[in-house]
């Protein structure tokens, strides 16, 4: 029963949200529509890469997880681009890193710190993780110091932030290398040592080879289709309600794009499944950062107009200052409801403080 | 014999701090009784409170030393307040937090380290705390920078730090859940084992259940009065010396408001109880961060004008270099005299350095 | 064979670069000949410092290794001052900085890394070093703070500059007291146990004790001439090739004047002495920013005019990432290749930047 009304409801909320923004019908309705559908779809889109990643083998699908993990965000993205909303694209980059690394990692440990007095992982996979946040902020903060600081060119900042986007990328596809293949072992999760591979196999697929790439397909598809609906209604939505761009991108955007991953880790974290929690929070904030963000600025150069890698003070602090506590929690390899709170208490000042601006 | 002495000397330099304070005296005289007095009183203070927590039982007992440790700053704070000083607090709060995490645990390490070669404590502990500081840093940070970049209005700002101040005091009640309750045993302290108390009831009370209450009454009240005598020749002090409210605020008060809990801290250290001296130093500016400030913006707010929360950029920035190194040394749960010299030479350079503005 | 060819080329060197300079060849020329002979120099030295270290026995030759160590960027420095370059002195302290911290810590951990899947290191000592590259930054970043936030005076920011120096050289040498004397054992390598003195004596001294000391006194002189030679060519060829000061003293300066510990260091991680290879990395960063920089600012204040210890933001900013990556990396006392990926993902990063201003 419970298996049939997950598809039921994808394909209800994906027509309405179609119906809403065909029809036209009131802003505020479509932007709830979309964001619902959004929701439903970006789960589809993960269950059916899970599936084809499941028959691809370990390392390709492991790669392929990899990099559709995002795929919800880095759609809205590209549909944010087009419209030239650069502005939108790096408070979403922003809110998804923050969003992963303060709700989704606070959420996770809180409640699985209420469940389990103290949950453990591997603490040097915390560790390298640690390392490459450090990398994601230093190369999104010293473009904008340069420019903050030195006359630099337009033509100066695009080129560097080319160049830095070339090298995060070398960098996050050196990272599936040496995790999934030179160091694999080394980063095996401790809190698993019985059912190994808790994190990629978690749904064990239901669906054949054949069907789960024609699934994925299809909800490639889709993803685009709602995100283009989503992002159609933000505008006016921002206007409506006296928010600033800012706000909508870093909170809205970004919390309907990665609901999908916010509910799997929180349910991982509640199963004592916590090292596979904190990949995937962490990880995710990782992706966002050393792969999707770069991508995007590539993507920008070729569709003619490069978006600079140049983040506002704001977002830089709030970067910094997720990826500081983030760090300052898991380095140490256990979990507790407290840091859990530490987390989304950050988490609720930054939140207000994009509010009030 | 010596017990007797100290009762003798806190009346003596209570009345003579009376006395000049009521007959006018020379304000350096005045400043220097005063400062005496408050050190001595604060000593008789802390001796009660640690008495009647030892009769409340553990856990209110816990909750009381927690939060009447810190009663002296916060009355002279109180008071500052109510004389419009916010410079001077917000200094003397940067003080008391940099003087306890520098001052405090630097001679704490130096001192033990010289004695013992290496001293150990519970790095789980130390672990969290620095995460606690890290949030701490944030909160501060947070609205100073929003101020700086955006325009935002007084308004917006105030209410900001009613928000932020709001949310410190849940989440340092949270600590005391956490750590009194939830997670009392998981962060007892190594260096302790055989004798389980050290920190709580280092002093058995001398005094009866009675007595230690009609005793805290008397030391709140003594508290308050000399503070007040010598929050009223800071100035005329600041102005005949030539220093600045910071210097005045950040080294002067902090360092006399805290000079009970300096000297306990480098006792215990240097009897090899290093787990509880790193706890009250650390513990002590926490509280100070996570419930002296924002209950002063609080109190504030009540009394009619609300004090905002933005330190300045020096502030901040002694904060930070504080909590940063702080933290960089207590991370691994074992201290050496070098690592207190380090502090200290931290302190040594703020120090200078706000003399010299 | 290969013992006959160093001294050849050494004194080949040394004589072209002496011809290229005194008949005036082409610039290029002269700064590439000397270039090459102030590396070849610097070798030199570097084995004559070891090889008196050895006959001074232990604690005074590690004071001189500790103190020699960084004799050739010491010399160069003093050349800059007298020519009154601060600005390039300050952009080769940063380049030392950054380039130990991380081309040379990079590249052996690389290197290390590509033989040895993980290699481990003396944790404790790692997070000592953390510690004092934390005092190091806080030591710069404060005087900058101070200028740009309050009006201080020229004076001010001098008296401030050598009281900040003098702290450095106290915290210097009594971190040589600590690691020499009282905590040695302590700090000893893990990765070493087998052949206890790897990093001191790599090399068993060739020559005699007189010898070595003549060689010393001749090395000395070497690298003044070399180190005159190549100073008198950065000018003219930073105007040739339209290179900014920051980029020839941050990048071309401290390469070459750090190339002997550079290639020491990754030769040592290739045979697994992975935690001498890091000690010559971290060691040597340390040296510059506790000893070098502060022994510079008195040296100016002999010469008459004292160099102030501001610098700019953004050699700060590329301190403050270098330090805040390599103590990310570092900390856990164990290592492999991709660590040492990113260590030179952030070098790229921040010569690019530097090149593009």
């Amino acid at each position: 029963m419970k298996k049939r009304l997950k598809p039921i409801l994808l394909i209800l909320t994906f027509l309405l949200s179609a119906a809403g923004h065909f029809a036209g019908w009131n802003t505020t309705v479509q932007f709830l529509l979309s964001a619902i559908a959004v929701i439903f779809v970006a789960g589809f889109l993960g269950r059916a890469t899970e599936s084809v990643a499941h028959y691809a083998g370990q390392r390709l699908g492991g790669f392929l997880n990899a990099t559709f993990g995002n795929a919800a965000e880095l759609i809205i993205a590209i549909l944010l681009i087009r419209e030239g909303l650069y502005d939108m694209v790096k408070a979403s980059i922003t809110g998804s890193i923050i969003g992963n690394l303060l709700l989704v990692l606070g959420l996770s440990l809180f409640m699985g710190g209420l469940k389990f007095k103290i949950q453990r992982y591997n603490a040097t996979l915390a560790s390298l993780n640690g390392s490459l946040m450090t990398l994601s902020i230093i190369a999104l903060f010293i473009p904008a110091v340069f420019l903050n600081t030195h006359s630099i060119t337009t033509e100066g900042i695009k080129m560097l932030s080319l160049i830095v986007a070339g090298i995060l990328i070398v960098a996050y596809l050196a990272w599936l290398v040496f995790s999934m293949i030179t160091h694999k072992e080394y980063l095996a999760d401790v809190s698993d040592s019985n059912d190994e591979d808790a994190l990629a196999h978690e749904h064990e697929p239901a669906w054949s080879k054949k069907r789960s790439i024609v699934y994925l397909v299809i909800a490639t598809v889709m993803v685009a289709f709602v995100s283009e609906w989503l992002v159609g209604v933000l505008e006016p939505i921002s206007h409506q309600y006296g928010l600033s761009e800012l706000f909508v991108g870093a909170f809205l955007v970004a919390i309907i794009g990665n609901a999908a991953e916010h509910s799997a880790a929180i349910m991982l974290a509640m199963k004592n499944k916590i090292g596979a929690a904190v990949e995937i929070a962490v990880g995710s904030s990782l992706q966002i950062a050393l792969f999707v963000a770069p991508v995007l600025v590539f993507i920008s150069f070729f569709l003619g107009n490069t978006m600079d890698i140049v983040f506002t003070t704001l977002e830089l602090l709030a970067i910094g200052v997720a990826v500081f506590i983030a760090r300052s929690i898991t380095q140490d390899g256990d979990s507790n409801w407290y840091e859990g709170l530490l987390l989304l208490a950050v988490y609720i000042i930054l939140g207000v403080s994009f509010f009030l601006v």
